[in-house]
């Protein structure tokens, strides 16, 4: 439990689903919360449950020991922290941002805060917002162990589980990214696969439980795939990438078909056709991140 | 249980992995089991087994009631099939084509399979061959449906789940393709992830436990999807394809920063940039499937 004094306060920037999210299961602690959003009106509900609305960000981050900030890019952070107003007023305390973007923004906003004295962790989320609060969701955390450890009980207060990946800054944007990479290239070719379907007369919501059946294989899959790209054995013994090719060329060409662009599958296919060009169409699939990483 | 007479003798056509597995199955289920594939030497582990290796496809097909064939694509189907002396073997007889291709060839076949009077049926496995003879299989069969019910109990003694999806002799293709859509479009985007992973020194294996934590969320995701895409509700509340369309810029950015095409989310970014120039930015990412079915 964090008893409720001050120095448990915590400042909540960006009142978006997710920092809405953030700051209501705050409140659910019994943090003394305070929240600001870029346009006026979002906080309304939290501080009808007891949050302190804030008239600027200045005055939000002066609030509390520990500021989450959480919009939509890095440019926004910037646009909100980087003010001499409220690098003044975060000096000695702290921020830790739960905004997604890439890693190299994530060290240079690391730098900035180096340079004003405020100390500086770099988290992401990669649950939906509905988690927060929850057992459900899932956090990641990176920069300064000892600045992690002094919030980290803040921050299991929103929930979940969090794992913190080590003092390089960059780490957990560079995980969110490589996460997202998968999640959006996945609803990609689901939205893909759902339009193949409906040409074929299959409704979505037919479809569905078996792409549900495919998401039970995959920990398995990414499991023994990480195996290969990790010791670069890329076995091809239960499906070679000749296989998927084939099935591939499938896709692309049903598809076409139907009059519905397989643009995706294209780059994927000729990924693959690479790898057999080069001799190596016995191995697996995997093969390709040896192309992806060839500079 | 299935009794051991020559009611229940099976036929397989093709000894790749899947084919292997498939004879095995049928060879623990004590089913009379004849086998054959276009280069020698593949039999002998199921030979040895009890299987009866013939020496040519009309061999094969005349020593069974029923014949499976799973070979790398309808072209090699075709050229097992379609000679004169394998149609007159197959005549009153039925064949259940597990083999991966498109709804059209599915069709194709069988209109050919008719014309000869034999009963066919088509289907796909939608699990690795590892599965076959396991609670773990997944086959999903489609064609008339009284022959599906009279060779349902072999079919079952491959071990698993098998769904007869209808008359409709395309429709396994159909779902199998759209399976494999997803499947492979997941795993060019783990590949992609995981090349990104490594320019930023985070190996495969460290990756792969929070790839397989994504895929907790997929199947709730994939049903709400499929809603939206059947109703056309397209719900951005959570998350809107601007929301979708920031992530994929990073992802872009970083992964061409580190020199890693980002092709398959150059495709996806260009959809999401057409629904958003559309008018359509607060909808969520699943109505990049009214683009794709525009035609």
């Amino acid at each position: 439990m964090i008893s409720n004094t001050t120095d448990s306060a915590v400042t909540v920037l960006g009142l978006g689903p997710m920092g809405r999210a953030l700051a209501g299961a705050l409140l659910d602690a019994g943090l003394p919360t305070t929240v600001w959003n870029r346009t006026a009106g979002k906080d309304r509900e939290l501080t009808e449950r007891g949050a302190a609305g804030a008239p600027s960000p200045e005055a939000a981050v002066a609030a509390s020991g520990l500021t989450l900030i959480c919009v939509v890019d890095y440019g926004a952070v910037d646009a909100v922290l980087r003010r001499d107003a409220v690098a003044d007023a975060l000096k000695g305390r702290a921020v830790v941002n739960l905004t997604a973007d890439t890693p190299d923004r994530a060290r240079d906003t690391a730098a900035w805060a180096a340079e004003h004295g405020i100390g500086y962790l770099d988290g992401a989320i990669m649950t939906p917002a509905t988690t927060i609060g929850t057992p459900g969701a899932a956090f990641i955390h990176s920069g300064p162990e000892e600045l992690y450890r002094r919030h980290e009980p803040v921050l299991e207060s929103l929930g979940g589980t969090h794992t913190y990946l080590g003092a390089e800054i960059g780490r957990a944007a560079a995980y969110d990214l490589a996460l997202l990479d998968i999640f959006w290239t996945t609803m990609a070719g689901y939205a893909h696969a759902l339009a193949v379907a409906r040409a074929e007369g299959i409704g979505a919501r037919q479809l569905a439980p078996f792409a549900a059946g495919i998401s039970a294989f995959l920990p398995s899959i990414f499991e023994r795939f990480a195996q290969d790209v990790d010791d670069k054995t890329f076995s091809g013994e239960i499906n070679p990438i000749t296989s998927a090719a084939s099935s591939i060329a499938h896709i692309v060409h049903a598809s076409e078909a139907h009059g519905i662009d397989a643009g995706v599958m294209r780059v994927v296919q000729d990924l693959a056709r690479r790898v057999i060009e080069q001799g190596h169409g016995a191995d697996g699939f995997m093969r390709i991140t040896e192309l992806l990483n060839a500079r």
